[in-house]
């Protein structure tokens, strides 16, 4: 039987989704939960990585176990055997043709920016601090240059290598609702920190510090230093997963 | 030279305002970052205590020294000493008649809940949970009955003896912003977990669970068992503190 899971996470204390150097994975903690509950050894796939410190409000996972409780049940045994920044809001059976990474549709990212002469400590592990709001006509007419496919080679960070770095970006909405900028990325699947780069890039056109010819050469040349900073880990949040209908 | 601090910090990682049983309190913490600044012993004076996960947005405490550098100054000396929880956001010289706790004209309080099947891990420490929005109207309408000079004796947690437990209740809102539901309490002092009782007493009255003439009669009699339940402490945050002008 195949199980779908549905994660909120506070990723404040977490190395990331999976384990690093020695530091707590969330997925390691949800498989120890999960093989307290269903004693025997499983191995969940999740839809993808996020990177230390970053939270999510939808992360998707699946796993095949061989005895199990009943699938939409499993969440309540689940959550008393996790820690409290980990919570399963959703478990369910799905197809064995379900695969929390290759079925994914679309994912959704919201970056968070706090504003104002004081970023209240309470929100310093979920959101930047900027002390001034930046241009917020600046940076929308950036959008349209980078919805929809490109190569996003510049608005990636070094790390694991990619077959292609060319992306589709289908949403990008900036949003300003007192003290909180936020930013929503759509897209079936971004490069390694692009979400995190983009705000960078955005933000710095905002605050005049580069321009849309900039961006666009950006996009055209693939270098790195055309485009903006890697903003901080702690505003980052997977929103959510879509997946085809009963997927 | 007297010295008044605007503190914020996070309460999820302390004892409380002072501290208890070994544990960290945030005064403590100010105190070793001044002595460490000011190379000489400090003791800090708050306006009043707040307890183990109460947060604060606007503390205030003062203290006095013989040497310092210029008191407006003395913040950027200080948050660079301080854990990443608590920064002083306001650092000024003061008369020598100014008492943070005597003072104080008036303490402003919110009380924070999350409306919604799934209180997110990231807000686990920032406000307390509930599934269903209860009636605002019901709610709104008890406001009247505590606004004004009572006695809140049925509203107070047993702890340190007071003189009186008659307060006067300057402002009661409350306020829904999907998907938190806020109260905000002024007076120029409260009772031990009044803002807590008094919220959970107003919870119950909105769904449906208590209701005025029970509140009435607990304003009238002083017995605990009339009023609601004391909420948890992670959704409280000490907003403001007001004193006289150039206080």
């Amino acid at each position: 039987m195949r199980v779908k899971l549905t994660i909120q996470y506070d990723g404040s204390g977490y190395s990331g989704w999976q384990v690093q150097e020695n530091a707590r994975g969330v997925q390691n903690e949800i498989e120890l939960a999960l093989e307290k509950v269903l004693k025997e050894p499983i191995r969940l796939t999740g839809a993808g990585r996020t990177d230390k410190g970053v939270h999510a409000l939808g992360q998707v996972a699946h796993f095949d176990a061989e005895t199990i409780i009943p699938a939409d049940k499993l969440r309540y045994h689940l959550n008393p055997k996790l820690p409290d920044d980990i919570r399963i809001i959703r478990s369910e059976e799905v197809s064995e043709l379900f695969h929390a990474r290759y079925s994914a549709l679309s994912k959704h990212y919201e970056y968070t920016i706090y504003i104002g002469e004081h970023q209240p400590p309470q929100l310093r592990n979920y959101s930047t601090h900027l002390e001034k709001l930046p241009n917020l006509m600046l940076m929308n007419e950036a959008i349209p240059y980078l919805l929809g496919t490109h190569d996003f080679k510049a608005f990636m960070s070094t790390g694991s290598p990619v077959k292609s770095t060319e992306r589709t970006l289908d949403r990008l909405e900036i949003k300003y609702q007192e003290p909180f900028l936020s930013f929503h990325y759509e897209a079936e699947s971004f490069l390694y920190n692009m979400v995190r780069i983009l705000t960078g890039t955005l933000v710095q056109i905002g605050e005049g510090k580069t321009d849309i010819l900039r961006l666009v050469r950006a996009l055209e040349e693939g270098e790195r230093d055309l485009a903006g900073p890697t903003m901080g880990a702690q505003g980052l949040t997977l929103v959510s997963i879509q997946y085809p209908k009963g997927g």
